[in-house]
């Protein structure tokens, strides 16, 4: 693993490091940030996944949660969204939805994106194993959440691997990919046109199969322009409801998909899950 | 004025706006929080200016003030750090010190810079009436902040418009360009080689010729790369001291020049400028 920078923040170290994956065969570029701690300490592990077209950079830089994750002594990783580099392929068109900055934490199984795109097994696996090798973190107590693909890529970890996360929640999820344009598109991609294998990155399908949180946290703007098309808050509340998962779902009047309306919010997540990491 | 943009953010709303300035011919963009208030109501004003490089948008994205600007009930303003345009001159080299990004607040007297860069006219005489006229602000309650280059411009303000700021303070402020690198070029620059020009736009040789601010609040971080060059704090406290200015300067060990630095005690500073805004 390589410091690409580190900074002093809030009382903690703000770093930016990159490693060679094994998973997407490539470079990899994250954020971390360490709250003040004592030395020896082990301290809850906070992932942050991101949305289409973002890097772990934007919400190292625009989330503002480093007050709070110094105050209630939580790591926060903030991995990147795809595969980068020459040799990864990208959208035919180079559209912002699929491809470089839109791997929608899955393992692709298509050619040619399967070769890279494998941010599942990246996230869930090969990124852990190094976090828990390179800093001072309590791999038994972690939580997830994420932002738009983000929210998708939380809900789906937290669901898919039952144990795994102490808590998760989401700003602006895409709840249900397989049956929204940028999910069918993403899905359809990297997992091929057989709809049935799309439903174990589906948070709403793999609910209706059966998969279990319990609680969950979610913030939807009002004035998000995807909201009715792309993210559906109410397949998530009828999904939960059905299954009898406690669902916060708060709708925010007046507020978009931006960070501003994720920063505004941070608190409430971190919270959220600083509860159910250090109760 | 056009409107840019706007979001929700913290209960309030954070626009950019644009507009056709007299002082620099050039358009102008700025960013502007307006926390949540009542009907009618006219709240403080803070001015943030922002350092070499830097637009509005760096303090706007990075600066995390709006939780404590919303809580406090503070109108917040980060202008331009320059004009803008292919009609403006820049830096010969296009250096980041001098020219576009670069303006140091201050109306060049020298060709070609005269015609545009006239920053303190625009900071402190055209822009102040935009914004009295387009949002609720209360005027009488005006405080100033800034970073770096920013830091020089804040101070520089408040000591030469004496009764206009109520408050002031500075991140990792240049004290006294007269005497560093950044500073000999800038001013000599924009205001030609002979240095007794310079002086109303050096806060330490504003304080030494008789220019007084109640009080003053600056954090510099020390690990700081432009600290022993280009910001001198020492050349600050001592022109304080002579002069009985109560200066709290805070030397954070372990803090650099970036924006990680300023959003750690933005915090510090808003509550410095809301107890002399509000109080």
């Amino acid at each position: 693993m390589e410091i690409v920078s580190t900074a002093h923040a809030h009382g903690g170290i703000q770093g930016v490091y990159r490693h060679a994956s094994s998973a997407t065969s490539t470079a990899m570029t994250f954020s971390v940030f360490v709250p003040a701690h004592a030395s020896g300490a082990k301290l809850p592990v906070l992932w942050y996944l991101s949305g289409l077209s973002c890097t772990h950079a934007n919400v190292t830089e625009k989330g503002e949660y480093r007050r709070l994750c110094a105050e209630l002594g939580i790591i926060l990783v903030a991995p990147d969204t795809s595969p980068r580099g020459d040799q990864v392929p990208d959208d035919p068109d180079g559209a912002y939805d699929f491809g470089l900055g839109a791997g929608f934490y899955v393992d692709a199984t298509t050619s040619p994106f399967t070769a890279h795109y494998r941010m599942w097994t990246y996230i869930t696996d090969e990124l852990p194993r190094l976090i828990a090798d390179e800093f001072p973190a309590d791999m038994g107590a972690q939580g997830i959440f994420g932002h738009s693909m983000g929210g998708h890529g939380a809900l789906t970890a937290a669901l898919g691997m039952p144990g795994r996360y102490r808590s998760v929640s989401a700003f602006a999820p895409i709840v249900a990919p397989g049956q929204v344009p940028w999910g069918k598109k993403a899905l359809g991609g990297y997992l091929g046109p057989d709809e049935a294998t799309w439903r174990a990155h589906d948070a709403v399908a793999m609910i209706e199969d059966g998969a279990r949180v319990p609680d969950l946290l979610v913030d939807q703007g009002m004035a998000d322009q995807f909201l009715a098309e792309q993210l559906k808050p109410e397949l998530l509340s009828a999904a939960c409801e059905a299954a009898g998962i406690p669902l916060t779902l708060r709708m925010q009047p007046g507020y978009d998909h931006s960070y501003y309306f994720v920063s505004t919010f941070m608190e409430d997540h971190l919270r959220w899950h600083a509860e159910r990491l250090r109760g």
